[in-house]
């Protein structure tokens, strides 16, 4: 205050008043009818009693800037593909080493389908010859897991990675650092799902033996392929991006086919690859997913940002990571998702919450770009308004808009970007995701999709390690 | 009246009255207050005081029966491609003969585009060396000019079919009949925007010699190509599949490269024709377009329907034909588009309103299904919510709505289908139609694309003809 002689209040009624306005309408209106600039908020009590710690962080003199940065970072990345690898050369591991979704966990908490997709990976990589021998290596600690995280990369469902698995390599160009997904194996009894068996270990050998080489054709001769200019194309053809890839899936054929048909490949193994890709519109997924994971990384480690910089789950618990406290990770017990199940599958087979692919609300996409995409709600259930009010509500938890991911419908408007643990926790609103839902029992498989809520309890945890963090001196 | 002793009003107030209101809202809301079951009309005098044509029409006893009827067929129809044919073949045409969208024209009264397009058509024929001698040939009265529609075809812009191109076959598999359309050129001095010389000349060969073979060699090994499927899904992915026609030409890319893979095709070969169709997103429009006059040709000649079956301009005269009237076209003359123009180009440059993909707003596409493309207004001009609008405002001048074209956003709501010339008359509403502009003097290509507004005069005139073909007779 540079009046030092009027008191705290002094000269705060010499203009005319701003007045922020929250619940009651009635002030909201009559203010307005006497013509005071008003900004109304949608303010409602903070969850769990966590107004001094917001107040805390509000007062940190780091926050603002921090998150800005967060955004603006995250926002002017450049996902690339730029390569085809082995898990083995691309994350570091070997036989007996594997890398799950979602935040830590040990074979003991491991969920069905988790449980599944590692007896899967073993069969795949020769460790053991039945499902049984698999199991009893798992039971008896055989296993090292990693967090898919922990080594830049990101795995949808199960998510597990095994050495011999192709993956692509996604650079963010703005930044030079990379992420990595394996490749997605399409729908049904798949891995990822938690099934195993003869049929998932031979599709797996067939994309190690055809499909990678066949990528790693097509990407060489490209040199790079813009994965941002798909996403951005996509969500004007009615993609979100994490549980509808339809647009963007054929928008990358039709980039791939011709460096492929220059590459020499064999005519007829370029038409299984050309038909597997075809029959599976959720194949960009492990494109858009290290994408955004790419994007997020760069936005990690701002001292004092609240932004959420991941949030993955592994069937047993959701946990998110934030930019302002490192590499922790804030865990909650996954909730079961709510949404349409296939054929005769029902709420009672699902499996809690599962998977990275969380990685793309937290980059302004899947649910958050719902309004973008309302044929989705014939996947994962409710009404065409459903997915218009999902992504407007996300602007309420967000710091900034997305400057190149747009909603025709909104006007051409930036998808919510930036999940801020301070606004989820003052709101009371989780993020918005959509989610396939795998089998509770291992080999089960997929059985179905919808919507999920993410614990607030995570949320609150973040909130209060940032408060007891954040700094009081401007 | 059941009660004949009542008199002609008896009865009429027996039962709670049910109220058609109209214009002041007052009425409305006042009878609604006291319970009233009301059923509110957007009525607005009829254009040009046609009331009377409008009642004797609406007393015709086979009105309201061959209308549901011409749209049930037009529903009902399954389009498929089914093979690439030459023009010789297909519609029947010999050197010096020539088709052309729109209603019938004659060279003097050609615009600028299509004289364009019937020089460089005459180019590649062979059948003179320069423009200029061309143009002699044109000017001599040399050429046969037929109209599109009267050989079962339809062209985008000018639609100048010669003998020698290859051309699209779409059998409407529900009732037998064929639709034939070239293949589209892209973008840029093309001749249906009446580019003509030496770039648009090796084109159309190159379309000839590669192409059109390629094609031929795909649908040979589908069989058949799904039409109908491919727009419905393209109507979930942003497309309205007249100036929108992205996620078609993906999703058609993606069915035919497999086939020509086995087709044992020169793999250079086939990488240019992936990549022609890759650079152009409207290349599905001359599938769609085929598609849509073989979903409305069953409509054609049911007695008493005042169904539209086709709208067509050919750059100097906007034409309809409907059902009920046979293959008599009623002319009036083409409005100049309205929108966003390329380059350096402006409004006056642009030549009225060409071509025959007005089928699509005749069939429940292209300005009838905007409401699925919002993304289209960057194209066209305007806003996302003018998408909306074109839609919803379209159901007030059709008879029915597609069983099989949905919009998300609308809730699956089907695109508003059949135009009813009674109804454009009343409602004083014109058909929503977005198109491409064509440059007006001879040789430029497109100068844009936009919003046009068809000529009420076409509907007044039906309207006029259907009512002196009117039965008062039950």
């Amino acid at each position: 205050m540079d009046d030092a002689t009027a008191g705290p209040l002094g000269g705060l009624l010499d203009d005319p008043p701003r007045v922020i306005t929250a619940g009651v309408e009635l002030f909201e209106t009559t203010l307005a009818s006497q013509g005071v600039e008003l900004v109304p908020v949608d303010w409602r009590p903070p969850v769990d009693g966590l107004a001094p710690e917001l107040a805390r962080i509000v007062a940190d003199p780091r926050t603002e800037g921090a998150n800005r940065a967060a955004v603006e970072r995250i926002t002017s990345a450049e996902p690339r593909w730029v390569g085809i690898t082995t898990a083995r050369e691309a994350v570091g591991i070997e036989t007996g080493q594997f890398l799950h979704a979602g935040p830590p966990i040990t074979w003991e908490r491991a969920s069905g389908p988790m449980r599944g997709a590692l007896i899967g990976a073993m069969l795949y990589e020769g460790m053991a010859d039945t499902p049984e021998e698999a199991e009893a290596i798992g039971a008896a600690g055989g296993l090292e897991l990693t967090p898919c995280h922990d080594r830049g990369a990101v795995g949808p469902m199960a998510g597990v990675v095994s050495p011999s698995m192709p993956m692509f390599a996604i650079e963010n160009a703005a930044f030079g650092n990379t992420a990595y997904a394996t490749l997605n194996e399409g729908l049904g009894k798949v891995l990822r799902y938690g099934a195993y068996g003869p049929e998932v270990t031979e599709r797996l050998r067939w994309m190690q033996d055809v499909l990678g080489p066949a990528m790693d054709a097509a990407v060489r001769r490209l040199g790079s392929l813009d994965v941002r200019a798909i996403i951005v194309q996509a969500m004007q053809m009615g993609d979100e991006l994490h549980n509808r890839n339809r647009a963007a899936s054929a928008l990358f054929v039709r980039e791939v086919v011709p460096p492929l048909l220059e590459a020499g490949i064999d005519p007829s193994d370029l038409a299984d690859v050309v038909r597997f890709i075809n029959g599976n519109e959720h194949f960009f997924l492990n494109l858009g997913m290290p994408a955004a994971k790419a994007s997020l990384d760069p936005a990690r480690d701002i001292p004092g940002s609240s932004v959420v910089v991941a949030m993955a789950r592994n069937g047993t618990d959701f946990g998110i990571q934030v930019s302002g406290t490192g590499d922790r990770w804030f865990t909650a017990p996954a909730e079961v998702p709510d949404g349409l199940f296939l054929g005769d599958f029902g709420p009672d087979d699902a499996n809690p919450d599962i998977g990275d692919s969380t990685i793309t609300e937290s980059a302004g996409m899947g649910g958050f770009a719902m309004a973008a995409a309302p044929a989705i709600v014939r996947f994962v259930g409710g009404e065409a308004a459903d997915a218009l009010t999902a992504t407007r509500s996300m602007y309420s938890i967000t710091v900034g808009e997305h400057s190149h991911f747009q909603v025709p419908i909104l006007e051409f408007r930036g998808t919510p970007l930036g999940i801020d643990v301070t606004r989820v926790v003052r709101t009371g609103t989780v993020p918005a995701v959509n989610t396939g839902i795998a089998g509770k029992v291992a080999g089960t498989g997929q059985v179905g999709a919808g919507l999920v809520t993410p614990p607030m309890q995570v949320f609150a945890e973040a909130v209060r390690a940032l408060a007891a963090d954040a700094r009081a001196d401007a």
